[in-house]
């Protein structure tokens, strides 16, 4: 009987845009390297121009430069020129590729003979798993998603309303821009990046979950603010939403905020190892009903609960494991957003959204804040 | 004879990370849509969450919610179910794909009996040339790059040196990571974010092109910084990189700055429609060997030009055309970056860029800003 030889995963990918690639080697760079996993052999090739710095900076990995490889004088190839060198030095003719891989890379490997099979999840499932290095590091992204809160809170608290129910600040109108750019600040301050951007809509733009917002911020209006930052340093994410009001809130908008409090309780009563993700979303769903706040998906305006209950976080922003209809069964160490919302058009929109680690019992919030709807007057 | 019919592109993406799904759109969101071209008829396919914004944003396209094709009760479907049940639709069992797609998609189409043919460059050369529109977007992250600059400029010129030659602004040390937050506010309050980071690094760090940069500032040291702001309501990015020394500039980096402004006035004396993008980068090397620079790809520590001359800017920081050893012929309507450098561990680094648009007789730069190295005592 032949002994199975060890598989190989083969990843061709930008570090930054590529969280198995980042995963795989600790290495947070903008250009496109290849890296080879097989057994204990951990290999990554980089540029010429990267070598130095992935040698400083890469974790758990040898790494080559592509120069080893390309011994042109002309070019220095093509990532996947370096691969196929790799694999010839090493005598290999078939790999595993990552379900994102580029089609067009596969096909290049494929016409210089290399098998490719595909591995739809690759390190998905290992990288929902998190250890406790990572876990500090998305709890330092979650608190500076909490500093950034409090700032805007500070802001609108301090913000008086005028004629129109307009706000303003120091003199001049508070904008969506301007909330935004002062969190994005207190982001930077922690070392954090708004790569995504950050949601600061008010009125009926908070209808729209993924709606950015523009424009004056009003009083007695909900105010929606999500800030997602990435740690410049770690590359992973945290996550978290607020809703709140200036003023006297709208009787709608106060239902609806209980409503998804409710959600979120009958959610996080659920979560712990073993639960299964889409049961914790149908209980979510079912809240909703029971309080008579329907949710209509087809049709020219979509209205109700329209997203799932919440993702994976970690060096990508949604990853798994989904709290939605796909399901799956949670495990200890996954950590999580719990984001229930319920938006109509016309009205608004209410969300909230935290990011839990789960725990061998139950599930911890990363880094807390009153969920509280009124900001006073 | 049987009529050729008219080739479907298919695109399954997110806006935010594939430009081709964003350029054939104008729908910047951070979900996976569904793309479908042929002919005159061009269709975008959002979940129901992101329909309505989608309706109000996307152009050149007709917008479907996903629940037109998925009328299941119990899910909205993965985009690849959308994308299988649009084609079933509409009696098409064959598409094409950009090569950025991932494998996986392409497998689950090919599993549900679609026949895909790969299109490795897609809409790239097509994107290579911007309209007058997608000029004056570039043009303007360009110009935020330019005050931001302008404002890193500035605080370096009123920073004091310390008896350490230590930088200090208002009585603390001017960091890196205070400088880079400088920078990125100013981009902020031009409406655009240093999605990518920013480069502010000084001395030594400067031998490594990518290197962002950590720790106080030094007098008398090359510092550089290379600003690459992304437009948050466009999509388009600029590029502009500045080596510059506070107090006496060695030697050695003004032999290097020389050589490099000497190394893009050769290549901006050839840069216009039908010049070989490879020539252009072959005489960017010939001028430096000729002033005594060397250039050493292999080995443990790779020095000199060690990367490409330019590359073009859009809707990705890195797109085509390359200024580099693939070549390629330079069209009117390309625009590029010229950002020839020198590199040596131990002594530091020089780097100039600027982004330039390919006019009918030559090129012209988008934003100018001097290029000199002295930043004054």
């Amino acid at each position: 009987m032949k002994k199975k030889r060890t598989e190989l995963l083969l990843m061709i990918g930008i570090p930054e845009a590529q969280a198995d690639v980042l995963y795989a080697t600790g290495f947070l760079a903008p250009d496109e390297v290849v890296v080879y996993l097989r057994g204990k052999q951990r290999l990554l090739v980089t540029s010429p121009m990267e070598y130095l710095r992935a040698r400083g900076e890469a974790r758990n990995v040898r790494v080559i430069s592509s120069r080893e490889l390309i011994l042109s004088k002309e070019t220095v190839g093509t990532p996947t020129d370096w691969a196929e060198a790799l694999l010839r030095r090493e005598r290999v003719r078939r790999c595993s590729v990552p379900g994102w891989t580029p089609v067009g890379v596969v096909k290049a490997l494929e016409a210089r003979g290399i098998r490719v099979t595909v591995k739809p999840l690759a390190l998905a499932e290992e990288r929902a798993v998190k250890s406790a290095v990572e876990l500090a590091a998305i709890r330092r992204a979650q608190r500076a998603a909490v500093s950034a809160m409090r700032a805007a809170f500070g802001a609108l608290a301090t913000a008086s309303i005028d004629r129109n129910n307009t706000l303003r600040l120091d003199g001049r109108v508070l904008t969506s821009e301007r909330l935004r750019t002062l969190i994005e600040v207190e982001l930077l301050a922690h070392g954090c990046s708004a790569v995504g951007g950050t949601i600061a809509s008010c009125g009926e733009e908070t209808a729209d979950p993924h709606g950015q917002g523009a424009g004056p911020l009003y009083a007695h209006r909900p105010i929606i603010l999500d800030i997602f930052p990435r740690s410049r340093k770690t590359g992973y994410w945290g996550d978290m939403t607020r809703t709140v009001v200036k003023g006297t809130a709208p009787e709608e908008i106060i239902r609806m905020h209980a409503a998804v409090c409710a959600a979120r309780r009958a959610a996080l009563a659920m979560i712990r190892p073993g639960a299964d993700a889409g049961a914790v979303h149908a209980r979510v769903q079912e809240v909703f009903a029971a309080k008579g706040f329907c949710t209509k998906l087809d049709g020219k305006k979509p209205c109700g609960f329209i997203h799932s209950t919440g993702h994976g976080v970690g060096l990508d922003i949604h990853e798994a494991p989904r709290i939605s209809t796909i399901g799956g069964t949670l495990q200890a160490g996954h950590v999580i957003t719990v984001e229930p919302g319920l938006y109509y058009p016309g009205i608004g929109g209410v969300r909230v959204e935290d990011t839990f680690v789960v725990t061998s019992t139950g599930c911890r919030c990363l880094a807390p804040l009153p969920l509280g709807l009124s900001l006073g007057s």
